[in-house]
């Protein structure tokens, strides 16, 4: 089984190394993170990733990924990244996503008709885009299969794993990953946070999510 | 705030890239990998990281962090690594730990007579060093907060968020990174899971944590 990680400068790294640690621990697997050149890739809080193959070494793969982040501007209006996407998407058995990655997805025309889901400030630029949204942390329609925000790549890696093998070993790699998370907060969706902070968040965020737009339009009549 | 986590070969990733996430979110805050040498650093499922300072060229840290792995073995009996966390525990604000990283600080005697926990496959290793062992998601006793397995870096990173900064800060990176976690299962822990599943995880880690067992009784022979 190959699992195809496309990384990006400027991602968001653990909505990558979430899932990569549910594959990183299945047998008969082999992840692979792959990027424009070989150059380590810097997330968006600095963290430095090293891609194993490129978009044009990369094999055939069996599960393709795109995870999000503030890079999402740049790869979605990337020539090389989405034509990577388009072409190995033909013959994947999972076209996949996490967080904001289901807009690159969709951009490549990937989500056309499908029901996906994105980060939880992303849902309306989603539905711009040609794709049935649906507002749940682990959204699977025939062969796509996207996750929520950031930390979602966990609940989104245990469900590929089941897909993938069985519901015994995502259980047993779930064991393994201690994984009954105990949030000290009640705060991470906008339905559970305090209105001050989901505020706090939103108005943060209002610039890049503008930006997001504009070029989702701009794309949109490009196509068209 | 300067969050210096120290990486070895064959960590696990996720023990490190969850509370990364969250660190990487917090203002006025400069995280460092922090390790041997400058070479990158392979985890335990193949992931490559990049070091940003060496144990010698690295700051005065506020929060020392050690994941955990099957790395802690080599890790254990580093002297340059088990000496540079005990110069660096000296000044440092919080001394941390998630996953097996804890047995690491113990061998360091940095645990000696405090309240910590690790990975519920390792409790018991942890009892043997001189450590309170308890059996929660994230023990805090005085300046010592330690995670236990893997995932349980991301609540744990959240709960030295709150501390270093304030509960409302923690709040919106929860939000930011929408932890809401909906696990597919509910085999997150030996309690949770099915016996046969449990016996499978526990079989397939039996050499390993027999390695480990010999090793500590060793480090105390030699202590002693």
């Amino acid at each position: 089984m190959t699992i195809s990680m496309v990384i990006f400068p400027n991602l968001t790294q653990l909505d990558l190394t979430g899932p990569y640690e549910v594959f990183g621990r299945l047998s008969h697997t082999k992840v692979f993170l792959i990027a424009e050149s070989l150059e380590p890739v810097k997330s968006d809080n600095g963290l430095l990733l090293i891609p194993d193959a490129t978009f044009e070494t990369a094999p055939p793969a069996d599960v393709l990924f795109v995870p999000g982040g503030r890079g999402i501007f740049d790869a979605m209006q990337s020539k090389t990244l989405i034509s990577f996407l388009q072409t190995q998407a033909k013959n994947a058995k999972y076209i996949t996503s996490v967080c904001t990655g289901s807009l690159v997805l969709a951009a490549a025309g990937l989500l056309d008709g499908y029901k996906a889901t994105t980060h939880w400030l992303s849902l309306d630029l989603l539905k711009l885009l040609n794709v049935d949204v649906v507002e749940e942390r682990v959204v699977i329609d025939r062969n796509r299969i996207t996750g929520g925000g950031v930390t979602a790549g966990i609940d989104f890696g245990l469900y590929v794993a089941s897909k993938l093998f069985s519901d015994d070993i995502a259980k047993e790699v779930q064991l393994m990953m201690e994984y009954n998370p105990a949030p000290p907060f009640n705060a991470g969706s906008p339905k559970l946070a305090d209105e001050k902070i989901v505020e706090r968040v939103v108005h943060s965020r209002k610039a890049i999510q503008q930006q997001r737009a504009e070029l989702i339009k701009k794309l949109l009549r490009k196509q068209n």
